[in-house]
């Protein structure tokens, strides 16, 4: 009873992330010309690139040739940008917490997929930030802007963060549960606390490109 | 000797499709401070970069390791682009017809690779899909444009198409080769259709960003 | 002992490669609101992109799964480029020196893996290419640029000529460590003198983009 009610509760926190890393690509795309289909693949590419990569690395079946609920939420999400955008805008906040949790999980996710293929942990924190990261990475280069990413890093590195607290746990042989919700819980905090306060690294100074006219 | 000509038909047809993708690619390409080699690099991405990606997700080996036919045929298709200019300019239209036939066709073919996979319905419909439309996004994301089909949903649309007409001719018991031909001329009369008349889906109008001001 | 010295000056060449690509790829990101760790993601980019999609093509568990010194290798570009920022310009010619010999090296690499794994020569020749030249046209897109390799082909170009003068060299039977020192030389000499003397093919003039109005 109780592991049919955890199955339940990830399987949500899965469609939740889902649905706020869909709408995160849905709203790019707004107001640039982009159709509802094109909208919908941008939505669809955002959800999922990150996992599909990942994937990829690992050498096994891409997650969502298993499962169709990743192109039925992102259907849903198309279709609630659609009829309830005024709504949705005044969501912002809510929909924020959504993409954060989200991050949470698909890093730890990667990690899990990762450990079960054998891999060392650094890779596996490697494999957790792509997971949580890429799918946004694509959106913007097909949508034409310089990694939002690479910008502010907050993104990443908190999955970064959240993969070396999964491991130290790990080291400290914690049970496993115990370690996924402490590894989403510091990727989550770890994100709000640097955009609530504004933290960020410093920006790359200008190099002169004396290699290029070579 | 039937057998022979339907084979040396599909193989036609396939070089017909590499090579009107080959063209667009290049064609895009002109203009743009690009010389002779990155053309040919573009116009192969555009022939082969959607069935590679879904030979990747397929995890089959990509389908030009096997076959240098289509290097060639984006070989040829620089030459003419070079040697003939002013006459495939006047071609613009059979080009667009080879464009479109060979869309129907490498829809198809990436649809009976997935049903060979094993995979659902779904999947091969969307790994046709990716067959047909993914060497035109990575294209247009190589000369750093937003995605065409993403403005003009035709393409990606005329292939799910495609892929749908497919699947009920299959469930019809229809013989396997009447319902490869009916799917491949969907794909055709979806497009031609929907550029003659000028359909197309509605575009996504501008959403407040708050969610990345948060 | 004899062997040992060989396999460390290998590895020497490797690392030399992947911090200069990762170098390529830091100072491209300077000056583009990029921070330290979207710079060294571009880094890391550029330096392992090209290994990454050949070892995809071929099946094989990509190379730094394996191997945990390109990451830290770009994490020493990375410090040595916020350390050292104006030594490093005056280092130029060096960096481009380490480049070029990268390029090289990673061809001949890309070349001998496929091999191994059964591939016909030109596909081999492909396989390197898409070593030396892949990582930089990534970097090149996520930075939202059309590649410089499209533009000024002697990357590309310098590494199929290596190529085939490998596949030259081992049909003479020569030993296989001279054919691959003779390759490595190839695409190193073909890129200087390229990049010395202005070398360069013509750039394809402006089409019509009839076909695009249809």
């Amino acid at each position: 009873m109780v592991n049919n009610l955890q199955i339940d509760f990830t399987i949500l926190l899965d469609l939740m992330g889902t649905f706020a890393f869909a709408i995160s690509g849905i709203r790019l795309a707004s107001g640039k010309h982009i159709d509802w289909f094109g909208a919908y693949i941008i939505g669809l590419v955002t959800a999922i690139g990150g996992g599909t990569l990942r994937d990829l690395l690992l050498d096994v079946t891409p997650f969502w040739i298993l499962d169709g609920k990743y192109f039925l939420t992102t259907a849903v999400a198309l279709l609630a940008t659609l009829l309830f955008k005024e709504k949705l805008f005044k969501w912002g906040s809510t929909l924020f917490l959504f993409d954060t949790i989200g991050l949470g999980f698909v890093t730890v996710v990667g990690i899990t997929k990762s450990i079960d293929a054998g891999l060392p942990f650094w890779v596996c924190i490697i494999m957790g930030t792509i997971t949580g990261s890429v799918g946004g990475v694509v959106r913007d280069i097909i949508l034409n802007e310089v990694p939002l990413l690479l910008q502010k890093d907050i993104y990443a590195l908190a999955c970064v963060a959240g993969g070396g607290v999964y491991f130290i746990s790990k080291y400290l042989n914690f049970p496993s549960g115990v370690t996924e919700i402490i590894a989403v819980t510091t990727v989550i905090v770890f994100r709000l606390v640097a955009v609530k306060f504004h933290i960020h690294l410093p920006q790359l100074q200008p190099i002169s490109d004396k290699l290029n006219d070579e």
